[in-house]
């Protein structure tokens, strides 16, 4: 049988057929059919990645299925919703079933993890890149809109921020440790897709932080007509990137770089975070009315952070390669 | 100000906001929200466009514009729905306002007359290509499958077959003649909308000839478990069709070249077409219960035809150009 199109899709594409919410009508039409329940509405976000661009060329295919799913289902986390179903349009230079067999299978593992069906896809020949379209239901009505913040708000992070960025520095050179922390944070992001569930009753609003956090939160605060100030000591910082900011005498370093796939959100300050007793989030600052972000330090510095991260400007040197949105 | 991403986005994206059907919350969050009415089905498709192998690296932008979305929406048309919104990923090698603005001309001149809103997108840096997420409504429990047709269907195609491939060989050569109807074929193809809500109630099976008539009627015969024959002579060819398979002596080229974007589809042999006169449909065959897609020439000759495009095996020759699904 020829490698065509078409057994591509079959044979690789439509293995997961068995769970999530199915659609009417899935693979294998000139469209998908959905029915979308009466009490929901559907989000949808589309994101792609491009070698030498989002990722590296030599990149692990299976790593990279993970992560071209796990960057959109980062965006449905950040709406709150429940991802449900997902197109996977894929362009490759020429057939290599080792290399496709592995990216489908990364790219399912995390699917069957958040029980997303694939409803479609789209093969094409030319310079390797991934688009996905992701679907998911939101109470009608409810929303993490960017644009809810309130002043008084309390501003919150999930995990550790900065990391991703650290481990891209590594991953470059060529003596790379797949098993150092902060590679796997860049190599393999974990959406945060059960925390954006847990506070779409609660949070005023949400981003995830994939452009830095300087850029993401910026996104809310102009989004709401308001400004903030985080606390840099209250940062989630590890070691590891508190060394990095040490060394090369750059505080402002982690706020400006991508790929963290963490939430940031603001909630009314009285809210208990006893619900969010089972998720690592950490009170970073606090929504103002006077625009602008700023960054307040322990010795009094307050320094103003406006920009973020821009794809067509990269901000990481060697191979060119700038962190996915 | 930079021409970053997000100036992108708002500069050249969101310019049509104004028609069609408001999304709940649009682009510049990390999702689109859409309120689906709860009499209506989603028809979703996805369809990606990289430079050198489904258009000429030389392409008008807004011509490319128009063509990104005509592809797309030829996919909804095949399932017979309304298409309402589309979301665009966009990867180009760097910053050119001049092609950025032709290309969106291109597309929201198209996305207007269907009035299709935009909901989002994603800009990248890389090789040229174009992903587009279309969808569309359709009544509930309604839809143009593939696998419909019945043994004694009659099957008809919509326009003409064959335009859009002679136009490409044409097209790649040094002195095209831009007002050639061939070539406005391939490079501007009009998507059947309307065809397809038309025929919603009456067809059986539905399809958009976009990889040629032979493979594409095969998907529905497969898809249907079915076979047919059709009459080469009741074949929609023009003259200028007609004029290259005698210089080539090939009578069945036209059945193999695609991104012709007209309608193929089957309806029981005593449905009236009367409702269809202002459409230009053609009966071409039959549906029949022996598997197999079958050719049949006035002087008795019959030749079956189970193949057809096949992007890594690509039918065009010189620039390895091939047309776009």
């Amino acid at each position: 049988m020829p490698s065509s199109e078409f057994s591509i899709i079959e044979e690789f594409f439509a293995i997961n057929s068995a769970q999530g919410m199915m659609p009417t009508l899935g693979i294998g039409d000139d469209c998908a059919v959905l029915d979308i329940p009466s009490d929901k509405q559907l989000a949808v976000s589309t994101d792609t990645l491009v070698e030498d661009v989002h990722f590296l060329s030599n990149s692990d295919p299976r790593l990279l299925g993970h992560k071209a799913l796990a960057v959109n289902l980062s965006d449905i986390a950040a709406m709150g919703a429940t991802p449900t179903w997902v197109s996977l349009a894929i362009t490759l230079p020429a057939i290599d079933k080792g290399w496709l067999s592995s990216f489908s299978q990364g790219f399912f593992a995390l699917a069957k993890e958040h029980s997303v069906q694939i409803i479609g896809g789209d093969t094409t020949r030319g310079p390797l890149s991934i688009t996905v379209n992701i679907m998911g239901l939101l109470p009608n009505g409810q929303c993490l809109a960017r644009s809810g913040a309130k002043v008084g708000d309390a501003i919150y992070v999930s995990g550790t921020i900065g990391n991703a960025g650290l481990g891209l520095k590594k991953a470059i050179k060529a003596d790379v440790d797949q098993k150092d922390p902060d590679v796997g944070s860049y190599l393999k992001p974990e959406p945060c897709v059960s925390l954006g569930e847990a506070i779409l009753s609660m949070a005023n609003s949400c981003i995830d932080v994939s452009d830095g956090l300087s850029a993401d939160l910026n996104h809310i605060l102009k989004a709401s007509h308001v400004g903030a100030t985080i606390s840099h000591e209250d940062m989630p910082f590890t070691q590891s990137v508190k060394e990095y900011m040490e060394e090369n005498n750059d505080d402002l370093w982690p706020y400006s770089t991508g790929d963290d796939y963490q939430l940031c959100f603001t909630m009314p300050p009285q809210t208990s975070i006893s619900e969010l007793a089972t998720y690592d989030v950490t009170k970073i600052g606090v929504i103002e009315e006077k625009q602008g972000l700023r960054i307040k330090f322990n010795d009094g510095k307050l320094i103003t952070l406006n920009k973020g991260f821009d794809h067509f400007q990269p901000v990481s040197g060697e191979l060119g390669i700038s962190t996915a949105e």
